[in-house]
């Protein structure tokens, strides 16, 4: 087992092909894969000037198994997010919760030698899911963190929900599918209407833009039980909350370093909640898999080789908000 | 059926003597009541300038009962709360969350000639609720809305969690005493050391004083899987988001018309929730009072007369933060 291609943020901004030196052989669950697409996710911009290997939307064959590997062999094509590891003892880890644990592996937090934007990874198996026939490696890995997420704030909805959508990008246009998909109405907010024919296509039922309004005139839609921010940027709270259901919530999803100024008389007085959720907890990303499988969700994605050149192409186009919907790396 | 004393808010914002004239004849459930006891609430402060009838803990007996009510009969005791009327057609009201109904008749916004600064009282049988013979009028008053408000907060909490309460006063100290006695550990924060005899009296388990810190160091307590805010003063958010669990919830019950200013990242990071909750529907409001006479849960009060001058000095008293810790109005 050679050391293998990786690409590492740095100080400049634009990640740099490097090396892993992998291990002498694998130890415990760990599996060896051959990376063959990896998502670009809003997380990688954060991360792009610190010494590390990015990605956490990674899709790979297994190549090579460890000794304590029970279920996956070589060839398995298998997905990986944002967690990689967690402790398997603790109250979180025991309950289900295990992306709470406090020893966990996040992207970006620990496991600084792997990543996605690479040619191989060494993971556990305990942390990568069985891709289902049906999807392909590309369309496979934004699903790993993108889906993931919209997934988890969706993962108990109730029958006759009306979901809200804001923001129409790489979280969102998978979104409006789960969602579409669960049987809830789907109304979608977004800046402008150049997106209005596409998410209708994905399976929304309703589209409003709103850019530059002072409220939102939702029409003959119903409100909102249950809304998925998924914009790059804060959307005006004071707008939102006459949108919003009673007893509804709002999932703050886009990774902000800001507080979120949330009118206090109106989340009482509707009985509205700001939910805070992270990613996905391994039963929840399998059972994401699966329900994505069943209902061929499939996101819209624009593919780069992933070369110096490629990646930083994907970044600039995402920093600039131009990706239509999800960028995903191909290692050549 | 005379016209009855009543006092409402003014211009001048000490509410003055008036009467409200009753119907002819009582209508429907209509029950007609002498109030007994009314406690006094923050949100009456806010509405002291408006030219309304203020109160909305009300105690009272049944005096007269119109030609549809069908269990109570004169020489009743009951209570009413936040909400005295609802259509009781909409989804809403039959699921049981009328509080949410939009022809809702909640204080403040409709009834602006009934309430419980007042001798007497026509309320619908639907919306009063019998007290339990364990309790006395007096202490019975501050659970209509203080307590139903800390009840809500708690009325789905399960077993091993630990509760926060912020702030010991009308509410806090009501939320003490329903948290310990449903088992959770009870974790008080306080601007200074002054209340920590008697919130452990009521049942807390840990107190912090927090005034002036920058993290507040609960030491050897559990982190807050739910937190109950009912300090007059907004906290500040980013001392909270540490000492609270993973995937725990934050009720922020104060009314304030202010934004909150909720930290984005921790709110993810650690699966927060920011709860809106609005007092009691009415199921939730009678099994308050059963618990409340089960586990004789008792107000701590402070009475006044039911004059201009005893409202004025309750008011006075509770807008400097002197209540020790309820205010009930009682009628001579």
């Amino acid at each position: 087992m050679p050391s293998f291609t990786v690409y590492k943020g740095n100080k400049e901004g634009f990640p740099k092909k490097s090396n892993t030196v992998t291990p002498d052989a694998l130890v415990g669950d760990q599996v060896y894969l051959k990376v063959t697409a990896s998502g670009v996710c809003g997380t990688d911009l954060h991360y792009r000037h610190v010494d590390m290997v990015l990605g956490h939307e990674g899709v790979g064959v297994v190549e090579e198994v460890g000794p304590q590997v029970k279920y996956l062999k070589k060839g398995d094509r298998v997905g990986w997010g944002y967690e990689t590891d967690s402790c398997g003892h603790c109250q979180e880890c025991l309950q289900g919760t295990e992306i709470f644990c406090p020893e966990r592996a996040l992207y970006g937090m620990t496991n600084f030698d792997q990543g996605s934007f690479a040619h191989n990874a060494v993971m556990r198996e305990a942390f990568v899911f069985k891709i289902p026939d049906n999807i392909s490696d590309e369309n496979a890995a934004p699903l790993q963190c993108g889906g993931a997420t919209v997934y988890t704030a969706l993962s108990d909805l109730k029958p006759n929900e009306t979901v809200g959508v804001l923001g129409v990008g790489g979280l969102g246009h998978l979104a409006i599918q789960f969602a579409a998909k669960m049987g809830a109405r789907v109304v979608v907010l977004s800046g402008s209407d150049r997106k209005k024919e596409e998410a209708i296509k994905l399976g929304a039922h309703y589209f409003f833009a709103f850019k530059g309004q002072h409220q939102i005139d939702l029409k003959s839609a119903p409100k909102i039980t249950r809304l998925l921010v998924t914009s790059a940027v804060q959307p005006n709270w004071n707008t939102l909350m006459p949108i919003m259901a009673n007893n509804s919530r709002i999932y703050p999803l886009t990774y902000s370093t800001d507080n979120l100024p949330i009118p206090a008389a109106a989340l009482n007085l509707y009985g509205i909640s700001v939910v805070g959720c992270l990613v996905a907890n391994r039963a929840v990303q399998r059972a994401m898999l699966e329900f994505a499988s069943f209902h061929n969700i499939t996101p819209v994605i624009e593919k780069f080789p992933m070369t110096e050149d490629g990646i930083k192409d994907a970044l600039v186009k995402l920093e600039n908000g131009d990706v239509h919907f999800r960028s995903v790396l191909i290692p050549h």
